[in-house]
Order: C-alpha cells, then structure tokens, then sequence
C-alpha cells in the first residue's frame, strides 16, 4: 500500500529561520511553499529525492496561532517531527483499507494537502504513536 | 548533501507486535531484524520503496533495557518516531561539512549502523528538535 515516504513533517517556531538551515546545513531546496488555513499552518516543501514512485520532501510547518494543532504541539512537545506522511496510490481506498484494519481515521475522506495532494491523517494512538499521513500526489 | 530519506526510526514497547502491525496493516516487509547492543535495541527494517539513491525504510526499534536511549525516550514521551535518517554519499565528509555549519555532532565519527551501513547522528538541539541520522548505506 505505502509507495514511498513521502514527507517528514517537522513543526518549527519560525518558519524562515528553518528554510535557511536546511539549505545551508544540508543542500535541500524550496519547491513549494503554502499557507492551509485549514490546518492553521505556514508550510515549505524542500525536495530531499525523486523515486520511481514519486518524490521525498521535508515539510517544514510554522502555526498560524497558537491555537492550533501545530500551536498546541509546540507549546506541549517543542520542536520536532510531528507527523510522517507516506505515498499511496489512491487514498480513498487506502483509507478504506486502513479502517477496515481498525485503525482510527482522523480524516474519514481525503482532504486537501501540499501541492494539492488529497491527504488524509490516522489516528496515532493507533499507529503506535506516529501522527500518520496517506498522501496521493496530484496528477499533472 | 541528502540523497534520501533512509529510514523513519520509531520507538516502540513490543517489536514483533508493531511488525505485525506494519506488515498486516500496510504492507511492509521485513529485511532486517539486528540486536544492536551498542544502541541498546533489538530492531528491524521494513522496506517501504527503493529509488535511484537507495532504498526507505521503516526502522522499528525496542529498547533492550529500560536504562538505554530508547528506553528513556519511551519512558519520557511514550511511543512514536524518534529520529529521521537521511542517505548521504560519504558519512565521513557529511560530518565535517555539517560539523563546519556548527551543528553539534553526537557521534564525530562515523559508526556501524542497521545492514552494515555507516552512520552518525546529529544533535537534536542544532537540528529543530531532530534527531538526525545521516546514512551511508553499505556497499555489496
């Protein structure tokens, strides 16, 4: 089902300060940058490696408020990984699978991620602590 | 300088459940189980995708004893991801450009890592609350 690790997502207090440091520390470059009012973020893309199933990014994500999911995470965990997305051929039906598992859905229908990727998060308390994406690129 | 993203390192309580957990629930396979007693883990590798840099990986970790890194990161914060390595070409040269940066480097040389790679971590604290492991992958 998983096709590829499609992106760490890294919560950060300043978004511009972290896009410096990893270009300058480790090579990477910005090929997206967004801001999802739905998930309260400031967010970049920068593209670590291409595959055959797709391309791998660091996701670098700044909240809006601090009364978000990404705030709340901050202000609870500090800085650090707060989710991983993985790629999938079609999210919908992975959905379906994952749920028929009986893993929690936290999304119950794909949703409107990075680079208008449909995305869609399980619940990490049963995915063994790991906040957990679906991610099926769009298709250009 | 990263060629890929290596492997999602996940701590966990109880190996074998979480690889049954990864396996029925998302396909994965395992290519890989080491007792790595200098990291004070019992661990295996699932393969999630392979690229023209080398292949990712899901890296499941449980700790040997309680009074090792990994069991101290669970007894703090409880289940979930707890470092992120990266595929680089030369972990030697890595190191010293990085090191350069100003990062501090947990390990100043490289050492014998998952599948007879070489790697060396990276201190969370210059790297956003990362832990971070660069990965040259063992040649055959």
């Amino acid at each position: 089902m998983l096709l590829r690790i499609d992106h760490v997502g890294i919560a950060c207090h300043d978004l511009e300060e972290k896009i410096e440091f990893y270009e300058s520390t480790f090579g990477l470059t910005v090929v997206s940058r967004e801001i999802n009012e739905e998930q309260g973020v400031r967010e970049a893309m920068l593209h670590v490696a291409d595959g055959a199933q797709g391309a791998s990014y660091v996701q670098l994500m700044e909240p809006l408020h601090p009364d978000t999911v990404v705030g709340k995470f901050l202000a609870k965990r500090g800085e650090g990984v707060h989710h991983i997305g993985y790629g999938v051929a079609d999210v919908a039906k992975a959905l379906e699978e994952v749920g028929a598992k009986g893993v929690r859905l936290i999304d119950e229908r794909p949703r409107h991620g990075s680079m208008g990727a449909s995305i869609a998060f399980l619940h990490p308390k049963d995915v063994g602590g790991v906040l957990t994406e679906l991610v099926q690129t769009a298709r250009h």
